[in-house]
């Protein structure tokens, strides 16, 4: 049986990556439309590949240093009398990671710049098949992160298995161990493409709308305003490759946590006490499978039929679908009778019962975040009425919204941490969040098709096309924010669930059996843990600020210096656009990035593992908190702005866009866009970056301040 | 020797109320100024006491109720096998700690708004003698609230020990439980005075400015405002009222928390053990005379001296010379050679160390928050820049440095808690924070003399003396917004240093040994903790806007009903909004008191000891987190906007009050004013009165869920 299971998972994921292939052949064999439409799509293409190429060269800097200090460090083979297993090998494993992941990012990116202005072609047909178009899109990236995830994880966890056979050490925790590079590899292109992405999007956005529409006075979107590529490019920046990147290492961090706390695990099974090793990969591969079946529910019937019905009934047959297929794994694989960790004892359907608790904690914290964001919703409406009174109340109301948005998450959270504890140990929080996981490919092609369809709209809109186009287009976009809040409630989640497992490998690696806070060092870890998302959200958002007030100079300078722009005589120059956030977002990600790698491995290698723990365990709540105020307080300020441009009713009078209220509102959203686009979603890197490095570091820190 | 030991702590105590008596009877003798002065401070005092009498109804019905269910509790002796000590007696104590505490701020309050309008008059004179006046208002409450504190604690202690003689129990561990009901008492009396009088004082302020200053385009403090006389009572009633309870409430904790590690050393002196005991007594007692010294070198030349400094000088006098007197003390008390606690072994030089360390995080964390909140420093000038860019970018710049503000308090914290423990263990943690409290007589005198002088400004205005009266009191006022701040740091870091000495206390009680945050239970307890502070905040905010906009209402109401306002023929009617803003304080304030009183009963009585542990880590790591944020952001929003109300030089120009970038910066003041003056604030008392609760439920918790 060994034999083939273990080929499962990364057949599995070749099977994703085949289907992406054709998916993408399809994308590609669409209309793209007239030559000037054409042309602004190949700005944004080439303005995406520009980031690209920039991010990939200071990435290939940092990632050859850091593999060379993991070649260097994989050499000590004893520390304080422990033999530790790590070898060079680790090395490899992390540049195969940031390999795989920027490749992830490369092919979303690439779909994504190629669907948009495919979508806005086919929006002139109908709104049925601008979905086929941009969801399709979406597809290739969800199923390309998923496919390459498990694959990467299945593939190398057999190359490895066989590479440390017979050298005498244990091969499969070995193998284990030598993982954690892929997901360190991973997670830390994420960290680039997140944060960097972040701050990419929201300077290009803000520096454009603060010249273009404000001093201009030319609409948002307009081709003549020079920030306008760089606006577009930064959807495909930030929503597509930062989200991918984000997600495919909350994936392939959830696995490889489940796998290192499956090996703990004696089993008496078929596969040589394999089986909990192996479940959370196999559970994924099935998930990438019953994704590709829910992407066939995707579909509507013409023009007036609910996009976010369709969406609904896709996701919830995937979920469904893919939770029934992992009870009959779970029962194949895992043996009757009782199963032992170190601490505790359970059984096959305890584990099945804790795959369930992690399906339903992602789909309330989704359902959370899509309440406090929704516009229509009570906590929307309250900041409607608090913009009636002025900018500060408006403020005010957001803020309140933002913080009361955590509770429901954080009692799910908790909840679900006691649910899968109580029905398989620190495996069953794992699985739990392999479990929520297992759909990855699903949740990320709806969220992947926001931003295309978003792209499809400022296409249509720059190439002045008919207005059912762009009806057509913001009828998608509409749908696009609302999968955009919801896709964030699902990383927050996936980012929580995964550093808690990542918290429950590190104490098993790092030797020790228990994070006492009652111990002053740990009570301070935990103290400064808990401070670290403050700080790293002040950056972020003091980025933003910093990089927008580069592009509102830019933007000025080719107004006045470039006379025909107005006219539509001379052409503005995007690329310097382009290159300003570009630059700006890799300069400015370099000082949070540096707090997250280097506090775990200073705090471990100074006071050891346990005060570790404590800091860790403060970074995760905090970090979940921010994440989740700052992401749902800018849904929500953003929302509140919508309305407006909708129409309200306040005080039995209907309030629109130009109002002094509006005008309210869009301070609120201004403040809102680092807020809900870079410094909140920067909380799922931070908090899981850290634990991957602690993780990293955790042999290495054996005995240290005991 | 303990004859008179013991005697010693409350007979300071009682030194400090007969010095209080001499210095507010001085107050009194000072020349209230004429008529119509005396009948503007006499509305400000009615109202004042008018908001006092409305709290203590309720108050009373809250602990009757609370004393009776102590009772209650108190008459079972055996809960899961194990003895309970607690006894009625405690509920005794719950409502002499309650008394106390309103005692307390009765005292303060009634000084206060006397103090006010003589200030004004005096400072038709000089501002030698303004400052003379205001600041023995300040000593008054200080010493009002030091003196009662430590001859209710010591004196009750005197009382139980003698009463628990004889009767089988441990007499000191008994005495010492039931002194929690004190502290308990103390701190829910604090929970009414902070959190609502900061709703009082921000609901008064906002709907005085929104329809006065904004619609009605009169002056702030303009005698025909109706909100005006609440406004003045708000900064009594917020201001020192609720900073004295506050302080109070930490006073009382930090001692008790002390007094309850002090019991579990064995230690062989000649107090028959009692030494670590009454050592924090003894060192409050003894600051409580250097508070009085140090008061005496407050004093200006002339009307060019800086009152600042002299306020600087005498604070550091106070607090050398009672770390000085502390070193005589601990060497006096202490016996010789190692003193063994249940996990530590140290000696009485640590112990002097650790009185040492906790003086210094005090200091650091008030200078840091003076930092990040004065005036002409790189915090709030970078939001001074920021408004010249509109309304959103003031808002992000402030929020970004109420952020980065919690970087060095936490560090400071971190390294103070490893410290204190590193020297004295547990009982060093503790008896850091004890040294911290010791001089809060003075501390409170300087804080307490701000709202003073604030009064005498607008009682000045309201009664048109001419300007150079103004302009004395207004120097005054600066500093006090300058000794806010530094207060609003030593009060956090007292709250944050005093909830970790109930933390360690609350940990012995409980009969635990540890609290780990590996187990899924208290993990997820940690979390649920974290959160509380969010919606706290979060209510308290709302419930700022909520009675604001019912203050708006009734003065619209007002200016459109009683015509002759407006030309001085009618007087508004002000007690009026001094009853909406009273009302709509107790009521807003209900909720978020019962999370902060009911969460530890739920969580300790289902979950057991060791995750009502987390959750109370959680929440002071989460409160001190948010209460910094909080308050400096509000702190330095406040004083951006009043940077261009002096003038700012912005791009080599300079910017004035009624510019768009001050327009901007009026719109953070107002979002910072609850962050500041409630919310912010409030933290403090959400983790005290959370740790304390916890503390006294200990004993029956004992046992469950292990």
């Amino acid at each position: 049986m060994n034999s083939y299971v273990i080929y499962l998972a990364p057949a599995l994921g070749i099977l994703g990556l085949v289907v992406m292939a054709f998916k993408s052949a399809w994308v590609s064999k669409q209309d793209p439309g007239e030559a000037n439409m054409q042309e602004l799509a190949g700005h944004i293409a080439d303005g995406a590949m520009a980031f690209l190429k920039a991010e990939w060269k200071v990435l290939s800097i940092f990632v050859l240093f850091t593999a060379a200090l993991l070649a260097y460090s994989g050499t000590i083979h004893t520390v304080n009398g422990k033999e530790i297993h790590s070898s060079w090998v680790i090395c490899i494993a992390f540049i195969i990671g940031a390999v795989f992941s920027a490749t992830a990012g490369f092919i979303g990116m690439k779909v994504a710049t190629k669907a948009n202005v495919r979508t806005t072609q086919a929006a002139r047909t109908s709104l049925k098949q601008a979905l086929k178009v941009s969801f399709t899109g979406g597809t290739v990236m969800g199923l390309g992160v998923a496919g390459l995830a498990v694959l990467g994880l299945g593939g190398l966890f057999i190359v490895f298995l066989s590479l440390f056979a017979g050298l005498g050490v244990n091969q499969v925790k070995t193998a284990i161990e030598v993982l954690t590079g892929f997901s360190l590899g991973a997670e830390s292109i994420a960290l680039f493409s997140r944060v960097g992405g972040g701050i990419y999007t929201k300077a290009a956005d803000v520096g454009a709308d603060l010249v273009g529409k404000v001093e201009a006075g030319i609409p948002e979107d307009d081709v003549r305003n020079p920030a306008t590529i760089a606006d577009n490019v930064g959807d495909n920046v930030g929503d597509v490759a930062g989200m991918g990147a984000d997600l495919f290492g909350s994936y392939v961090a959830t696995i490889l946590a489940t796998m290192v706390l499956g090996q703990e695990i004696k089993v008496n099974d078929a596969l040589g006490g394999m089986s909990p090793i192996l479940l959370p990969m196999v559970i994924c591969g099935l998930g990438i499978v019953f994704s590709i079946v829910g992407t066939l529910f995707v579909r509507i019937k013409d023009d007036t039929s609910s996009v976010q019905r369709a969406f609904n009934i896709g996701n919830w047959a995937s979920m469904l679908l893919t939770v029934a297929a992992a009870y009959f794994v779970v029962m194949w694989l895992l043996p009757d009778g009782p199963i032992t960790s170190r601490i505790t004892t359970f059984n096959k359907t305890g584990v099945f019962l804790a795959i369930v608790v992690g399906t339903v904690v992602g789909a309330i914290m989704s359902i959370s975040t899509e309440y406090y964001t929704a516009m229509g919703k009570k906590p929307v409406l309250s900041i409607v009425r608090q913009s009636s009174t002025g900018h500060a109340t408006n403020i005010i109301g957001g803020l309140a919204v933002g913080m009361k948005s955590t509770v429901i998450p954080i009692l799910t959270l908790a909840g679900g941490i006691m649910a899968s504890y109580y029905f398989a140990g620190l495996y069953g929080v794992a699985i739990a969040a392999a479990g929520m996981m297992s759909t990855t490919a699903m949740q990320l092609a709806i969220d992947a098709f926001g931003p295309i369809a978003d792209n499809a709209g400022g296409i249509a809109e720059m190439s002045q096309l008919p207005p059912e186009v762009r009806e057509r287009t913001d009828n998608l976009d509409a749908v696009g924010n609302t999968t955009a809040a919801t896709g964030k409630g699902f990383a927050i989640a996936s980012a929580a669930l995964t550093s808690l497992a990542l918290f429950a490998a590190f104490v098993g690696i790092a030797g020790i059996d228990r994070i006492d806070i009652y111990k002053a060092n740990v009570l301070a870890g935990l103290f400064v843990g808990g401070m670290i998302p403050f700080i790293f959200s002040a950056l972020c958002i003091q980025a933003v600020g910093k990089a927008a007030m580069d592009m509102v100079q830019e933007v000025r300078r080719q107004f006045r210096e470039i006379p025909g722009i107005m006219d539509y005589t001379a052409q503005p120059e995007y690329e310097k656009c382009v290159a300003i956030s570009t630059k700006a977002s890799l300069r400015e990600m370099m000082m949070p990035g540096a707090i997250a790698l280097i506090t775990p491995v200073i705090v471990g290698f100074t006071f050891g593992p346990e005060v570790l723990g404590g800091l860790l365990a403060g970074v995760t709540v905090s970090g979940v908190l921010m994440g989740i105020f700052q992401s749902n307080a800018g849904g929500a300020w953003d929302n509140a702005k919508k309305s407006f441009e909708k129409g309200v009713l306040i005080n039995e009078e209907m309030i629109y866009k130009g109002s002094e209220s509006h005008k309210a509102s869009v301070t609120g959203d201004t403040v809102g866009d680092p807020f809900k686009d870079t410094s909140g979603p920067s909380m799922n890197i931070l908090i899981k970056l850290m634990s991957i490095v602690s993780l990293i570091i955790a042999p290495y820190i054996y005995g240290i301040g005991q």
